[in-house]
């Protein structure tokens, strides 16, 4: 294995500097590679401990019997560099920095001496300065919250929070991520590297990127135009503003950079740009499990009118057609459905209807040649919404896309019985236009 | 009582049309009433049955013994009128008419039937053709699904689903809704009556409108102009695209009219006028709980580097000022955080942030002469939030809103505490920042 793939893949983790006090990190991120389900061999370093978390502590990396594939740091900065020695000579692939007090702080000198060993023992490094990684095929949560629910997204992140909202909110849903790696300072693994490795890593259907800079703007050029070819690409890269460009250098020293100039880097090289951190949560998701449609004509089917208003409002608004039911289906939907029912886009099944109606018209619908998209919105307690959309998905080519709301209990279990069959559900109907318009 | 506070605070109410069927409407209200703990009469009215859901079945409205303040009609459309004369005869003194097959379906005859029906003995109509209504301080949930959880935030909506919506998410969070009407046909009852109803209602801190068009524009203006003077109202109105338009018109008949009326209306009365059904929600916790603040200018405190930065963006886009920390409040900060802390705006607490670390920062900032607003951003698992956030509330006259994102299990904890407390939480910067410019 090269030394990125070994941290990723590794089967031996230590943790240096892991605490048998709760609310340290050492502890937290030790409990979580258990509590994760690793099946590898853990080891906790601490020379003052007997044990930690039920496993036998080590004086130090070098004093581990067996092979160490990855050590997760979390000792004061001070202390790294010795530990990155050992690491050398005990031949570890990859280390991950979790301590801060590097260049963030203004401790270059300390920041390149971890650079200089690690190149010196062939060692990649993830951080300083970072919140870990997590790699759910091999169930390794080196990282914090507690994160296991495996799923199509990578998430790479200049911000450990902002990876950590979108993997908690994929666990929620029971979508999951395949990774997630906070980048830190970037001293050695950069997103460059990262989307080398999800391009090339068959659990991840699409790359969520949060950066506030690029590190090297020509190799991200190359990574990104041969990662396209694989799967689709999402960022949120904030500091457009002046205030917010400032606040970019203060928090991680990268230059933000012209925005119009990476607006158009991300056009040329068709990476999906999300302008907030909900975006690039919905964006991951309908790129992670949805198609491109054929083309920008939607038809809306609902039992909401309301809904199916905001949802001609926001789809119009963002250029798509909604447009007018040919008179052969409308004849058709008139014939088969009941007369309180409108039979127009959006078609409204009105409030009283159930799965079985949208079934009816599903099957009306789903051969329409002047139709290229298909937005279900579920406005109502209504049972059976996933096995109506499943049947659907089988027998049309156009793409479906789910909004779901206003129903209770019903809409959770259907939700996540919709996730779990690889169909993302959108909580309202602006929402899920603005996913389905970045398919096009 | 007047006839429509007689809906609100019934003492007793009789569901028309009660049913056995657990799938039928007539059978969810019912059950929803007596699961939401309605402690006066509940009649169900059904010829066919002994009892539904353990209560006894009476043939007819006119067959109750005691009073009926409300009664909800659930029959079909042809057999309202016989029931509403019934009611008439009764001395009920609302009908709340959740029946479709009236004037959305082209039946005007029998819209106008019932309406002559009611005036002629004095009786308030909600509907037809609605989802009902809810009032948590009387715990008459006669609508779907149930909720129960009180809270200042009062909802009418021409759109079941959208108000449904709105309720269900108050619920989740612990936030609660005072009530919730679904306008429906709007035949007697509409926005008007309900805006100069809930103004009075000591409930109620902000109204929630969701409306696709406005039956008298001059008193609705007269209406808004004084609930204003009492408490906040936002609203959403779609029907702003052309096709939007043609899609009110077929959803209840309303001319959504020219959109820059509209906005021309909402910025004389001073309404706050929401985008999207998240927004409304948004709006609606920000106006409902936190005050004006006395300017623009916004101080920023995070652990979390990037959160800060998009706040900023969020922030400085939207005409905020993200002021420039004084000397000697700067001077402060240095001295009383540990030095990996960036002394700026955003305030980065970092990463290890604890709930103390806040506490300090917060007693500095809190009396600063150059801020109006503080936005919290909690960007991890960080127990103990809550209490530093009240702690702060109580010392200082800024205006403060939360953000909570990346904390898994103990944001969610500490989320539910603050929303207990009065202090609603955003899932990120972003909407945190718009739900405080509403504010301004």
């Amino acid at each position: 294995m090269k030394p990125l793939e070994s941290v990723f893949n590794a089967r031996s983790v230590a943790v240096v500097g892991a605490s048998t006090n709760p609310e340290k990190t050492g502890h937290i991120i030790l409990k979580n590679i258990i509590d994760g389900g690793f099946a590898g061999s853990i080891y906790p370093v601490n020379p003052n401990a007997g044990e930690v978390l039920g496993l036998p502590a080590h004086a130090s990396l070098g004093g581990i019997e067996g092979p160490v594939d990855v050590a997760v740091i979390v000792v004061p900065s001070k202390f790294v560099p010795d530990v990155m020695e050992e690491a050398g000579k005990k031949g570890v692939g990859g280390v991950v920095v979790i301590s801060g007090g590097f260049g963030e702080t203004g401790n270059d000198q300390l920041e390149r001496r971890i650079v200089d060993i690690a190149r010196q023992h062939g060692i990649r490094i993830i951080g300083p300065n970072c919140q870990g990684f997590n790699y759910t095929p091999n169930r390794l949560c080196a990282s914090w919250p507690l994160v296991t629910k495996s799923g199509p997204i990578a998430v790479i992140s200049q911000s450990g929070t902002v990876g950590a909202a979108i993997e908690t909110w994929a666990q929620d849903a029971e979508i999951g991520i395949s990774g997630f790696v906070a980048l830190g300072n970037k001293v050695d693994v950069n997103e460059t590297d990262l989307i080398d490795l999800f391009k090339e890593d068959p659990n991840t259907r699409v790359i969520s990127l949060y950066i506030e800079g690029v590190t090297d703007g020509r190799h991200f050029m190359e990574s990104v135009r041969s990662a396209r070819k694989k799967k689709p690409i999402v960022v949120l890269k904030p500091g457009t503003t002046p205030k917010g460009a400032q606040a970019v250098h203060s928090h991680t020293r990268s230059i933000a950079g012209r925005d119009e100039i990476f607006e158009a880097v991300c056009r040329q090289l068709r990476i999906v740009r999300a302008r907030t951190i909900t975006e690039l949560f919905d964006f991951s998701l309908a790129l992670g499990f949805l198609g491109k449609p054929k083309g920008n004509r939607l038809l809306i089917v609902t039992s909401s009118g309301g809904s199916g208003i905001i949802a001609t409002d926001a789809a119009a608004e963002g250029g798509m057609d909604v447009i007018d039911l040919s008179a052969r289906l409308a004849a058709e939907l008139k014939e088969a459905l009941p007369p309180q029912c409108v039979v127009a886009n959006p078609l409204d099944l009105t409030g009283d209807a159930t799965a079985e109606r949208y079934r009816v018209a599903g099957q009306l619908v789903a051969r329409e040649q002047s139709i290229d998209s298909i937005l279900l919105i579920f406005g109502d307690p209504i049972p059976g919404a996933c096995e109506v959309v499943t049947e659907l998905k089988g027998k049309t080519d156009k793409q479906i896309i789910v909004a779901y709301l206003g129903g209770g209990r019903v809409e959770e279990q259907e939700k996540l019985k919709l996730h779990r069959s690889g169909m993302p559900v959108f909580p309202t109907p602006e929402r899920a236009v603005a996913a389905l318009k970045v398919l096009l």
